[in-house]
């Protein structure tokens, strides 16, 4: 072992000693992303870029499917149009990055970069719309967006930050709200299947839905700490919008009506979710299908006749079907490269050296439980197929067993606190659905309400704060 | 014929009239895009933004098979970034727009909106490159920027634009420059194979390049009315920023040295360049592959008994392999249909009356040409596919002959203004390689030198304006 393979691992920080830092070690030493000359923004890098893309793909593809349609609107909002419905700019302005000069000159008006686009959206609409037979309009947009957090961390809370924003208007109520709950349905289809880790889905509190909102829905996902990560979120706003900014329409009995309203988005926030959600000691550790490099050839004893001509036929008959990589860096020793690719997450690794060839096998080590196997070579597209698709199951069930062992019930705040301080993660309980207790609980346990689950269970019949009668079960969670 | 049909064509502006007006005719009755409440930046709907979706396709796709990896990084630049390369500061700064309060506060530096990222690519790659080993970083990003233009025009000259930049630094000169070039061979495949406009490749002037760059390279374009569009440019910087970013490396031989460094860049303004080269006093008309749709089935005396059902069956076929819609709006006759989707540019209409249906048939009729043939409704698909490939060649064909009929030669200025005045278009001349006649040529026609084309020809040997020894033929040309 070199030197540079002894101290390869120790590198990255302990994941049960201090959770936060080895976060940061991965983002940084996974070359997912890194710290700009720009406070609070990153620079995503090739390699977590990629992964963004293959979100992108996944869900753009369901997102045309489930006929939206993909429009691009500026990211300047004059000051007068995010101030024009009320909760909306009382939950925004404070976040807000104004541009005050352009061209060398002061600006009349202030222009906002958007934190959020309701309203430039709703703007517009009220341009478009005359007729019911215009409805509905189920617009989105892949861009950036600005919100000036005053802590961030990568990914997780970055003032810049990639997403999508849905902006949807409707003929009737019932139309916004099944737009509202199909959107959400995909986006637990992009994180359970795609990134194979399992969500919460449910309705916000009042205290924690979106500023402007009648409803918020959401899918919550646990980290590997027992933090939770609201990784989707859509809203159905009724005319809470369309009000104020005159989106109206003759409907089918020739009336006047203002549009019904949803909005829906998911980011790069989910990339933070997978490394929290599967990562360990060694690594990143990427589900299959949003893997970029789905599997790397690794030659051992790479200078002997015939191992890199070899390693590189294998990558070549699998590049056609699989994300491939063959690592031929000539600086580095094997083990070097193993703990790097062990690092960067990738599934499969496939170990290639003269006794191997001579036998005509190589062998795959999954990433997910470093298990190995001999597969003859003859094999090797079939047997990866194979295993891509048990990694990516597995995956998938290691994070639900986390969550398993991570929810808890709690029926009255002495075993609410105790179980957080115990192991943390999802407390389910009773709730009177007053916004007191909730303050009272975040306020004692740092603990927000994650959502009131669709699947509701009875968890007693009080409410865990006030042990007044209770309306819905909640589950709570300290977040990221 | 109904009112709204007999209106609907004269609603567009005369293409020999009004050009100009012609052309926001067709960007805002095609629904491409619209004006809004932030002066200067367009809305891109949804037909516009599939047009930049399949531009986007083919040159990633491009893009990526000649290794150019994709990344993000921020839109906001500190001040003191952006000034760090003279000549760069002077070209962009009068453009730009800056965040000057931000979480309510006011900030200690301002932060420009990135109206290119050599800055910030620069910034970064300083700090991530230690060897020539890590060489060549062959990045690229698809984001906005702005530009805070005086005038502005659609797709053509917005304040906020939407483009891919792509940023490179290399170990050697050599492999600087056959980057500028390669990537300026990919913006000729994107412009003439997917767009179906030919392109002049050549060398920017001294004037006419880009801030900061020691040689740009241009893709130049020739619209309808002989106006030429730069639709996509490359360039090397030598070492020019990365001196002052102090992006540097150990080379081969264990000595310090500044990389060689490249950028490049396509936009929306491609989505202008389509409309004005192919477009005609129907609407637009877009080159089958760049087509968001390819196909449109009218059905004819829709009410019919099983017209509507064989027009769907024949969509069904149609859309498994191309990019079809059927127009089952009962709300419109047919003749508004043709129109309608004429003035959209979809490049082929099938219709599809009881007559036909009986007879096994269908008219296909092609937009470029606007012939009508008919064709067994056995053989839809086939025929189809032979059409679009026939329509794309004859697309590319017409333009090109519109720019051969469009490029003159001059060998004085007298003969220059004549050209020019008579059959605005390209103009090729001998030039001394002074900047002094350049000047004067723009002054006296308006017309810029639109670059040194790579075929060199000889038009005597006399400078056109100052009749001097002539280094190099020039083409110049009038520009949106």
């Amino acid at each position: 072992m070199s030197n540079e393979d002894k101290n390869f691992v120790k590198e990255v920080t302990n994941i049960e000693e201090d959770f936060a830092k080895w976060y940061t070690d991965i983002v940084l030493k996974a070359d997912l992303a890194d710290y700009t000359g720009t406070k609070g923004c990153i620079a995503i890098k090739p390699y977590g870029y990629a992964i963004w893309e293959n979100i992108q793909k996944y869900a753009d593809e369901l997102f045309k499917k489930n006929g939206v349609k993909n429009v691009y609107f500026p990211v300047l909002i004059p000051e007068s149009l995010l101030q024009r419905e009320k909760e909306h700019v009382e939950g925004f302005a404070p976040e807000v990055a104004m541009v005050t000069e352009a061209g060398g000159k002061n600006l009349d008006e202030k222009l906002c970069i958007r934190p959020t686009s309701e309203t430039m959206f709703c703007d517009l609409y009220a341009k478009w719309l005359s007729s019911w037979r215009d409805l509905p309009f189920v617009y989105n947009q892949w861009c950036n967006v600005l919100r000036w957090e005053k802590e961030t961390k990568p990914f997780l809370r970055s003032r810049e930050f990639l997403w999508q924003e849905g902006h949807t208007i409707h003929e009737t109520k019932e139309e916004a709200e099944n737009r509202t709950l199909q959107m959400l349905e995909i986006y637990a289809d992009v994180i359970e299947n795609l990134l194979a880790i399992p969500v919460l889905k449910g309705r916000k509190t009042e205290k924690e839905k979106f500023a402007g909102a009648e409803a918020t829905y959401t899918v919550e996902t646990l980290m590997h700490d027992g933090r939770a990560i609201q990784a989707g979120t859509s809203h159905y706003f009724g005319q809470n919008f369309t009000k104020p900014f005159d989106v109206k329409f003759q409907n089918r009995y020739g009336k006047e009506e203002y549009a019904y309203q949803t909005s829906w988005g998911i980011s790069t926030r989910l990339i933070g979710a997978v490394i929290m959600a599967h990562g360990d000691n060694r690594g990143l550790k990427l589900p299959p299908r949003v893997a970029p490099i789905q599997v790397v050839v690794v030659p051992v004893m790479m200078n002997k006749d015939g191992v890199k001509e070899k390693a590189t036929e294998v990558y070549e008959k699998l590049r056609d079907e699989f994300r491939a990589e063959v690592d031929l860096r000539d600086n580095y020793t094997p083990g070097y490269k193993f703990n790097d690719w062990e690092l960067r997450g990738v599934p499969v690794r496939i170990e290639l050296g003269p006794r191997d060839i001579e036998n005509n096998v190589c062998v795959m080590v999954r990433r997910d439980t470093l298990e190995k196997q001999t597969v003859s070579l003859d094999e090797v597209n079939n047997k990866l197929k194979e295993l891509l698709e048990d990694i990516q199951k597995n995956m998938y069930a290691q994070c639900e067993k986390i969550r398993e062992e991570r929810t808890t019930t709690a029926t009255n705040l002495d075993e609410f606190v105790k179980n957080l301080e115990e192991k943390q993660g999802y407390i389910k309980t009773m709730w009177c659905g007053d916004t007191a207790c909730e303050d009272k609980i975040k306020e004692l346990t740092g603990a927000h309400s994650r959502c009131i689950p669709f699947k509701q269970e009875k968890i007693g019949n009080k409410c865990v704060c006030c042990g007044k009668n209770a309306t819905t079960m909640v589950v709570w969670g300290r977040q990221y």
